[in-house]
């Protein structure tokens, strides 16, 4: 079938920034834990990535709301839009919380709840380029969401923990938080995929 | 008027074995409660009902995106089939909370509340069952959202009273989540029962 | 174009409904946060208003359900209508925190919260009132925005001092909640002007 009204490409292209925003903010907040150094600094730099995020997050939704040919279902466009925009604003909050509850010391396993999301913020990537053409999306579907079941036992382990050794209610209160923030930004992740899916299953 | 195109009725099936597995899993979760013994096991089967609860989630939604004409609207098959995987969600994690802070007794209004949810999913899976032919689901949407009201009061009880009478903080915070988690369950059963009411206003 | 079908205008009657008992409950919560006196009755008071609120929610979305033609999107109609109850129902939760947990004493911080959410309110009620004719909805949407972003940092600013001075764990975990659940609120503000937002910018 010949398309006659040509179908708005640039949402692919806006959708490879916001990815490629994420991806720097996920390997900012990953350093960050791992090192603790000038971690005031460096979680501005955080809040300004998340900033742009916020600004194409922006630009996506007023263009959808200007086209009338999307090149997937609109609610299907919101949704991926709103989902990557979360990811990015629990890896701020997570940054945040050390700043906020002056955290010096991040436990090993908050760095690898950190990885756990840099990883997700590679299958992302990888699944939004290969949007356009459909091809190999549901593959990096499959591995967000087996490393969402990851991140949650991390977390889940990482809670368990802190409630037998941990007997400073107040510093039990910051880290459970520091975790959780950090575990609900791979349940958005997984969210963006479940969106990533969704297009794919209906486009086949 | 005469179908032409038949609608697909295993829409109504799915719902119907979902609603069957979400009403197990709530009344595991009251017997665990109730006793609190083999705790640890016991959760372990909550978890596998949960995993079915994923499998069946996931099998409409996907059945959702391939087909064409639906027995209703296709965004409230989506919220109906992710409010009720919520539930379970959320049963799910209460019994979690058990495990991973090492209740070893829960009070008995955590029980009251786990009772609370047993009844909403009765609830919904009558609603269910008549979803097709539209009979009496209004009636049971208004009593889920009752029962709401009630897990809502004795949760705000429990909590006020858990601050006058429990000292140690760290105990308090384990017991506030665990009112807190089974407080949404009845909240997301309502949200559930929300997009039942409307699938019956649209058709009405 | 001449517009055959009479498009349903009563919807606009309702959102003002619904925005100016929001606006008498967040007046009513900034009093209550002033003063702190006759708390107990004031938060009964809130509560009806809250229920006033669910009760014009619950209309708005029934008409939809039995409306063919309406004078915006339906999906934006229904999330205007739950965003504007979300923001009640967190201004009747912070009422609700400082009966539940006996604050006797509510922090200035609290106070200023409760005034940028009177202020989003008032530009709520704006917007909404403009909504027919598109007249100026998006400067009352960017000036929302703007009293989330101060809100987040007075939040922000509160958890952190409380983290710094206050020893009593439990006093803490009550005070925290409080700036939370009224950060929240100012986040829901923000929900609902996106979706005004939205429903200009389609019409434009």
């Amino acid at each position: 079938m010949v398309r006659l009204v040509p179908r708005e490409t640039k949402f692919f292209e806006m959708f490879a920034s916001m990815s490629a925003n994420l991806m720097q903010g996920a390997q900012l907040l990953k350093n960050i834990l791992d090192t603790m150094e000038n971690v005031e600094v460096r979680v501005q730099q955080l809040h300004d990535i998340e900033h742009v995020g916020d600004d194409i997050t922006h630009s996506v939704l007023t263009k959808l709301n200007q086209t009338f040919i999307t090149p997937f279902d609109r609610e299907d466009i919101h949704r991926l839009a709103t989902s990557l925009d979360d990811v990015l604003d629990f890896i701020h909050a997570a940054g945040e919380r050390l700043v906020m509850y002056k955290i010096l010391a991040a436990p090993p396993s908050s760095s690898e709840l950190a990885q756990v999301i840099v990883k997700q913020c590679a299958e992302l990537a990888s699944a939004v380029s290969m949007l356009e053409k459909h091809d190999h999306v549901l593959e990096h579907c499959v591995e967000i969401n087996r490393l969402e079941n990851e991140a949650d036992r991390i977390a889940r382990d990482s809670i368990a923990r802190l409630f037998e050794r941990e007997k400073d209610p107040i510093a039990l209160i910051k880290m459970k938080e520091l975790y959780e923030v950090l575990e609900t930004a791979t349940d958005k992740a997984e969210d963006a995929a479940n969106v990533l899916e969704t297009v794919v299953l209906k486009g086949a």
